[in-house]
């Protein structure tokens, strides 16, 4: 049934017929042996991604009102027992894990070393995964998960040392959403003295990209931000030439926003988790920019007839949340940048 | 209550409070006289957008089994007379119109002449538009409305003059594409020798990039099909240098097909309108390479979270239906190549 040699992206240990991608799979095979290219992960804690956990706690509420912890532990036990890795089937996501590495394939090409301590930038929806405590040490309430037990790394998949110099928790915040900083400086880095625009500024994704085009070497950052409040924080931080304030769904509006501040922006970032701002990004943009959406309400189509409707001559970038050394970028840059660090320890 | 001032994106006839973009808007303001920037088209014909008529051909269906034209041909008027453009409020989407402009305004930039006969390149979705005839010659039935009226393309708008050296309806058919072959074009100029593969290689789109990225430089050309007779169709056009046959939504065989093939690719262009293409076109691309997704059935997330769970170092362009030169560029190449012209011949 399985197959002898492995696929660095996973495809051997896929359990369904017709054969899917990891991701799409029903269930995975979660054997404890090691294919050559494989590493096994001692699991320490889950984190679940906050769409499936409040989807589980919203279906585990008592008439009360009350969440019934220990229903959802035993249906993220369920979950896990029967896919053979957490992947939410309402949601379809996952979240991502922390561990110590405890055997490393000999053919493994991640430069893991057994004793790392080390986070999955990989989603859980692709992880083999068995927990052998029954999530005891959780109460079932909260995305973080205390867990005892043991993932599959593939050749393909990506995890990060966790560095011994900052917070475990801090560094993990900057790990969720090291794609967007690495994918913008290779893009900033491509124009000269670039005009960039972030919209979400303030955010974490945001507020790691303004830094990155920066270094990139934009000549004028621009943080859009939706209220006076996250304004305020922004301009304390000081990431941000010029910091605006507009509701990144009206397109006029922030068009108008971004060309009071300097602009249209040769790129525009948009790291903001709200439906319909694909008009206003492409607006804000010039003839020969770039816009890259990283916020996961992107629209396709109407970004794609969007900027066909405008005869807007805009490259459009789907942000792939993996460009190779990403997470050493983004730790980097928090390192290097007090302001960037405090907004992320204020969301500790 | 309306602008003075015109705004080249059509916002100055847009009668929504608070303001959004025309394409957005419930309703446009459809008087005759014309802002400076502005033209006006004399329609001669509609083509609405095949999932449009679909849906209005479906609720216009009798319980014997008959569309009622008339009542398709009224659904159709009091859309236009309601939003004052053609945009379905069911499926959203719009067509194309073809017409002789009638009036050019003092500033307009389209460089259109009165008397010129044009097919406009934006969607009716935001094109003002008056019917003057109640669709008289039209009985309802098919996408070709034959219509007498007038609409005003903004400063934004796209429309193409009709080449005097083609059928129209042929011209027609290239124009609808013309955007995927002038992002192919743009891209595989990036690489050097690049191998590129085509999705849905022998329908418009797929058909036309191929002969673009042959034309851009590409090293070798794969298309790829689902069926032994599209395979017989594109092999004997001659328009590719490989031609594979795999289902596109399985990711395993799409990438198998394409390595066999020469690849991986260095540019994917993905123009098959069925959802799940994402994994494979990821797969079947080279590390440092791009794929472009023509298709409107393209999931934003299954691109993002695809690439990331399998470490692809892929850029993912959401493929912009506007690049300037587009529609000049398709007619030159299928002028330019037999085979191409006779796949699109035989579906006219």
């Amino acid at each position: 049934m399985t197959q002898s040699v492995s696929d660095p992206t996973g495809l051997h240990r896929v359990l369904d017929r017709p054969l899917v991608l990891p991701q799409a799979a029903q269930r995975l095979d979660t054997r404890r042996e090691l294919w050559p290219d494989e590493v096994r992960i001692r699991v320490e804690k889950l984190n679940l991604d906050a769409a499936s956990y409040r989807q589980l706690e919203r279906t585990h509420t008592t008439e009360a009102g009350e969440v019934d912890g220990d229903a959802v532990r035993a249906a993220v036990l369920d979950i896990v027992a029967a896919r053979g890795k957490m992947q939410n089937p309402e949601t379809g996501s996952g979240g991502m894990l922390v561990g110590t590495v405890e055997e490393v394939g000999e053919r493994s090409p991640l430069g893991l070393r057994v004793g790392d301590r080390v986070a999955t930038l990989v989603s859980l929806t692709l992880t083999p995964l068995v927990v052998e405590d029954g999530l005891e040490r959780w109460d079932g309430r909260g995305e973080q998960v205390p867990c005892d037990g043991y993932a599959v790394l593939f050749g393909r998949s990506i995890a990060a040392v966790i560095p011994d110099d900052l917070d475990p928790d801090l560094s993990l915040s900057v790990m969720d959403v090291c794609g967007a900083p690495a994918l913008t400086t290779r893009v900033v880095g491509r124009y000269q003295g670039a005009t960039v625009a972030v919209v979400g500024a303030a955010g974490k994704s945001g507020s790691l990209s303004l830094v990155a085009a920066k270094e990139a070497g934009a000549a004028r950052t621009i943080g859009v931000v939706p209220h006076q409040g996250e304004a305020d924080l922004l301009t304390g931080a000081g990431i941000a030439d010029e910091v605006v304030i507009a509701d990144a769904r009206d397109p006029v509006a922030l068009r108008d926003a971004v060309v009071r501040a300097g602009g249209p922006a040769d790129v525009t970032v948009v790291c903001v988790d709200v439906p319909g701002c694909e008009g206003g990004a492409i607006l804000a943009t010039s003839d020969g920019g770039t816009v890259i959406f990283f916020s996961m309400a992107t629209s396709f189509s109407a970004a794609a007839l969007g900027a066909e409707g405008l005869a807007a001559d805009v490259t459009m970038l789907v942000g792939n949340g993996y460009t190779p050394g990403h997470a050493d970028l983004a730790l980097r840059l928090l390192r290097g940048n007090e302001g960037v660090r405090r907004l992320f320890e204020r969301r500790l």
